[in-house]
């Protein structure tokens, strides 16, 4: 049985036909275009569905932003794609198209990725958190995904990694969020810019806001305001990932998203602070990784959905 | 089927004769006497099971302290009876005594005992934590206990709620236990006593090291070191319990444990500083509250793990 795996997200829906092997055969995307409404959402997700499937027999898992009512498979809440809220997505596809689709949070997704075609697929406990725009995360424990008690929970992004940190957008202080993220990069860029007006970090970005790559080329040539970021940056991911180990004891934590892509900047600082908030006894039980899905990570995902609930 | 549940402690063996409704008919408490070594301590656990089952045919169902090999029935570590790290309890009471038993940290046998005796009965996801001279944790969720990688993970406890807190014991820094313990109370009498020469916490304290009771008992005349102390409790135990919420969306957080009776004190509070770190779409969905079993909480939970690991 194949999959179509589906990553929904606020800008491209990206669609592709996977295999067990999580092999690539077709794969297709095209722009969510939130302003147009929930009927052409779903219309343009359904049309992506049928072109990657050509009518062979598919089961089809989708990743998405926010919260989930899995059971229902419902989008409860995506603050980037408010237009899909409350829609029945998996009843829909299945009445439009035959199929039997699954519908999981996208970072708890990635996990069940890593764990069918990554980095975890031997490993019963490990933890990945996506960094990007925000943080998320996903814990398999003993062999299955945690998915917390009303079925749309775990928010691992608002851990408290240090409670004098940025008030983050969730309304509390100083979550993951607010240190090892875009969003949170660009808050400490904001304390400290009249500090050090000259940095490199607006050069880099030109006239557009803030971004990652700016922050860590400016980074690379020693320049003062990228380094105090990152080394927010790295100070949070580090605190948090002790606290993930003193609580789950996983054997791996896998860093994927986007920005996980710059390791060589971060990975070794982070295990670094990891390994000095972590409990002695659990201090060399652990490795922390990059995932190596790249930017398949998101579909082979998706398509994990599908996979894990039917196994 | 009854079980012995044995509750293993630094200071003393407590072992009762428990039913399925948790009901305990016998009960008996002998020293540890932790200097007398490793075969005597044996001798006595092994006693007071043979006392309390009088040859009817029971299981057996252990809470220690520290780490805990599940699978070989072996203490890892417990620092307060040291004599017993490495020991195969479990295969030694079966030869002794033809009694199957099973091993638990005493702060997961804890939260266990809530789910098959207390609060948790009826709740699959739930956290409890064990409030004493330090923190422990039990977190159950999809109708599982959570023990982590290598079978003896989890310190909860040691979750970092605040990184410029005061160094733990366990080279980490602001960790849980170093707010919301015995311990971590202590360390902030030390922080701020040189202001405080002529608290009351000194003076209930008399000429021993301070204790809860002595906090608890001046903060309630308005001392404002015990102020102090306290706020810092409820402050550490507050935040901790928010990223707790945001990783696992229990139903429900038990505090259990010595110091959990004093709520009164402090539940309202940590209450309302979780509500403050909690995910919104969360902060609705829990519920803090107070162990039902009280003293009884150790045996029940002891007993507890017998009744789980063989339904």
């Amino acid at each position: 049985m194949k999959i179509v795996g589906v990553d929904l997200g606020g800008t491209n829906i990206k669609a592709a036909l996977v295999d067990e092997n999580g092999e690539i055969t077709r794969q297709k995307t095209t722009k969510t275009l939130v302003n147009e409404g929930t009927e052409m959402i779903c219309n343009r997700i359904i049309g992506l569905i049928k072109e990657i499937a050509l009518d062979e027999p598919v089961k089809v898992g989708i990743g998405s932003p926010g919260s989930i009512d899995r059971e229902n498979g419902v989008i409860m809440y995506a603050n980037n794609i408010t237009a899909l809220n409350g829609v029945e997505l998996v009843r829909m596809i299945k009445e439009s198209t035959g199929y039997d689709a699954y519908l999981e949070n996208d970072a708890k997704a990635a996990a069940l990725g890593e764990r069918w075609f990554g980095s975890a697929r031997n490993i019963d406990n490990f933890i990945v958190l996506t960094l990007g725009t925000g943080v998320g995360g996903g814990a398999y424990t003993e062999g299955h995904l945690i998915v917390g008690g009303h079925g749309y929970g775990g928010e691992i992004g608002h851990m408290i990694v240090d409670p004098s940190g940025p008030v983050c957008s969730c309304g509390s202080k100083g979550c993951l969020e607010t240190f090892s993220s875009v969003t949170g990069m660009r808050k400490w860029v904001k304390i400290f810019q009249e500090r050090y007006p000259d940095s490199l970090v607006f050069k880099y970005s030109g006239n557009g806001p803030v971004d990652a790559k700016a922050i860590f080329d400016a980074f690379k040539e020693g320049d003062r305001l990228a380094t105090l970021v990152v080394r927010k940056f790295n100070w949070g991911l580090g605190i948090g990932i002790g606290s993930l180990v003193n609580i789950f004891n996983p054997d791996l934590i896998i860093l994927s998203g986007g920005i996980s892509r710059a390791s060589d900047i971060f990975l070794e600082e982070v295990k670094q602070v990891a390994h000095e908030h972590t409990y002695p006894s659990l201090s060399h039980s652990y490795d922390i990784i990059i995932s190596e899905l790249k930017e398949k990570g998101a579909i082979l995902g998706a398509a994990s959905v599908a996979l894990e609930r039917t196994k």
